[in-house]
């Protein structure tokens, strides 16, 4: 009854104010007899574990940690291969949009109109099923980014990310040649990969501790972990520092407002040298908040100044949310705290979109077919689920259930991080996309793991930070749930 | 009626010799009032046409052909949206393994057990479902390349032959390298795409007219046609000239032995130019048949020196098989065509398979986990298909199946083609994938419009051939069909 118990205290407590005056005593795991329902019809009442994990039925292969049952999994809570049920709050690299098993998107499944979108996946950007427009316009054009009206599926993330630079480079390059047509003599060299007009060295500019995909022409933008990167050629293309600021923000608006300055300058002085040395910086790509490298967030500020650099010296701006976007940060796109009319030319996302794509301005429409495209571009039944997606967030208010999760999550962030200052520091986020950094390395790994074996699952990112992904549909009560667990780990470490 | 006339007709004289004693009147179409029973379950009797295509339903946006209507398609005939049903011989550029909606796939979709597999898409290299390695065993592996036992899977095409690529360079890094351990100086360094040790300047060698995908890498080793590559940076890789063969092959053997010669020596110049050029070959990638670059043959001798060749100077060997795998050649890969125990080091896949990825040799594998790893990694749902298609394939022989209606096709093209000769040349084909030359491009493009009027839809590729790529239930009585459309647009043409 354990874990039935935390839900209920966690309830019990579950109101903000009230759980910030408690004292630390409140962390500790106590009995309550009570019963509790679930605020979900699709959800378990709290993690349950019979085993540690991996259990006996979970052999370690790799980089796999457990073998995992979803037929089992409901809601919040991962099951695996022993019968341990745990909270999830990574969700498969922050990837399942409205939890596991949701009846919306099971009962697609069940209608017999839709079979044949899963059975004949079509070449899309050819040959694509009827009313395609219209369903693309009530889906992913109906949470188009300001400013943009036009939307390309892709397969994934990375994907998306290449096509989104592709379309930036031509769109560059267009622009250079005005209505010139390249030479003949052109087109040859750039069948053989020889810099001329056509086959044009040209740049992308990204951050020191950027992720945007592990494809070459993204991993030369990506530099969170040297594992990526080893071995692998790359491009010589520019990358400014990221801000590394100081948190909470509010109470070091000046320091960072020095160190956002400092980035911004560095970012213009890179793009005036890589036009010198014959690599001019077509487009600049950033994420809101940079993730796999180590939740780095920086000022609403920050980013309308580096857009309006990219319009300055011609380059295209791109803002990468494949991990941020969906509504994780308590609106559907991180930029949209920006609060910006025209937030960039290109917005790619993948993830809890469940399918990969971009959109973007029309100028950055390619001049004609088949510049940008690929067998597939896409896959409808995950646009169909999407669709579905989109409806739950808006039925059940998601945005603002997010937005008030995540406050109980980084108020109880920083209430240990204050209970436990040699353990936890810079606790961080917007909506349920928080962190916090560990002390070391090790200490990071042991805590992931007790709280696993706890019924609570986390993921990593940077050096020592815990990142915390859940589901849109993660609650108040399962914030208390986690906090719960997590203070009962870090008591056990002290 | 006109169409199940044809179908009748078709099967009537489907026998090949006397198919081939038939004077040009045979290709008439001419009424018969007898019925026809279609040898599959779920295919349609023939083509079926109410509009031209594309009809008023379909409207034309960028690279759209028209709109479908993919609930009504049935086996080897797809239907559009103002109703027209054609004979497929393109599906869906070569991904359509086993006609559409076949009851097979369609019987997944209706097991409960399988609803959660389409709806909690993992993150397959942390946390795949239970079972995981055996339900990839009992599939893919089942179909392993000889000498491989490994198999990683991927989102599309150029995702596996991007992961493809990056296992070459750390595989050949790794051999370089020896046991000893990147300095931290070469660390920092390839973080910030700086070349060194650990972000070397190696090389993957193509040929002139492949194409292995558009994402950045693999854009760098495609060279089939300018729209492809246009104003977009690469890498400055060595690009060998493919063998341009003289069709029917057994009746130039020499004049093709002679060529085939002068390109691998052409190969083995350009690794040694490259190596002194410091940008060593990694990998060498080819097609079994270059598709996209125009249907280009070599032989089973040509690819055979050319494993060698990659052998002896250290180089890994990639057969992409994205579009030649999954049967169409009449063995399951093309390359089984070359009868080696050790084809390659990495073969590549997607479209047919419905699931990207490759196979590898044990040596390819990473020496680290997260080496090559994304969130996805790949779709279990596509497996699930997978799969099933395979026991299809088995179940219903389709392997002979399409060597027997490629034998017939072929035939019928060498036919035409000896009665058109100023319009057709160059038949050639392995199995169903087959392909022939038409004069011009304008005459190609025209071909094929007048046949998709009259039910047949075809694809183009190189300068100007068509290709053939029907499904695998593509039977000897739809050869006939085609064969008859063909002729009479040809007729029309002269």
């Amino acid at each position: 009854m354990d874990s039935i118990a935390s839900a209920v205290m966690a309830k019990r407590f579950g109101n903000v104010t009230n759980f910030e005056q408690k004292s630390t005593k409140l962390w500790c795991r106590y009995v309550s007899k009570a019963a509790t329902k679930t605020q979900m019809e699709f959800d378990y009442d709290g993690p349950s574990m019979k085993t540690s994990v991996p259990g006996p039925r979970s052999q370690n292969v790799g980089a796999v940690n457990f073998f995992c049952n979803y037929e089992e999994s409901r809601g919040n809570y991962l099951v695996d291969v022993d019968g341990n049920r745990m909270l999830d709050l990574y969700t498969q690299i922050s990837s399942i949009p409205i939890g596991y098993n949701h009846p919306a998107l099971l009962k697609l499944m069940t209608n017999p109109h839709n079979l044949s979108t899963f059975v004949n996946r079509p070449a899309l950007g050819i040959l694509p099923p009827e009313n395609f427009p219209d369903k693309i316009s009530e889906s992913l054009l109906s949470v188009a980014p300001s400013g943009m009206s036009r939307v390309q599926t892709m397969a994934c993330g990375s994907c998306s990310n290449e096509n989104a630079f592709k379309s930036m480079f031509i769109w560059y390059r267009n622009k250079e040649r005005g209505q010139t047509a390249p030479s003949d003599q052109d087109l040859s060299t750039c069948m053989v990969n020889q810099v001329c007009e056509s086959c044009p060295d040209l740049s992308i500019l990204s951050f020191m501790g950027s992720f945007h995909g592990r494809t070459m022409g993204c991993l030369a933008t990506t530099h969170s972990k040297v594992i990526h990167k080893l071995d692998i050629p790359s491009f010589d293309w520019p990358i400014a520092p990221f801000p590394r600021l100081q948190y909470p923000l509010e109470e070091f608006t000046r320091e960072n407002a020095q160190e956002e300055s400092r980035c911004l300058e560095e970012v213009e002085d890179l793009i005036v040298k890589w036009r010198q040395k014959g690599k001019p910086v077509a487009g600049i790509v950033v994420e809101p908040i940079q993730a796999e490298g180590g939740d780095n967030h920086a000022s609403p500020d920050f980013f309308r100044s580096l857009r309006n650099i990219a319009r300055k010296h011609g380059s295209a701006f791109h803002v990468d949310e494949v991990q941020t976007g969906g509504g994780t940060t308590g609106k559907f796109w991180a930029h949209e705290h920006w609060g910006m009319d025209d937030p960039a030319d290109i917005v790619s996302f993948s993830k809890k979109l469940l399918t990969g794509g971009y959109f973007q301005r029309d100028e950055l429409q390619p001049d004609k077919p088949y510049r940008i495209f690929n067998t597939w571009m896409g896959d409808p039944s995950k646009n169909l689920f999407l669709a579905e997606v989109l409806n739950v967030i808006h039925r059940e208010n998601l945005l603002e259930e997010v937005t008030r999760s995540g406050k109980a999550l980084l108020k109880g962030l920083y209430e240990l991080q204050g209970q436990y200052p040699n353990i936890l520091s810079r606790a961080r986020g917007q909506g349920t996309f928080c962190a916090v950094d560990i002390c070391d390395d090790e200490t990071r790994n042991s805590i992931m793991l007790k709280a696993r074996d706890k019924g609570v699952i986390l993921g990593g990112c940077g050096d020592r930070s815990i990142r915390f992904r859940p589901a849109l549909v993660f609650k108040e009560y399962h914030v208390h749930i986690f906090l719960n667990i997590f203070s009962d780990v870090l008591a056990q470490l002290k």
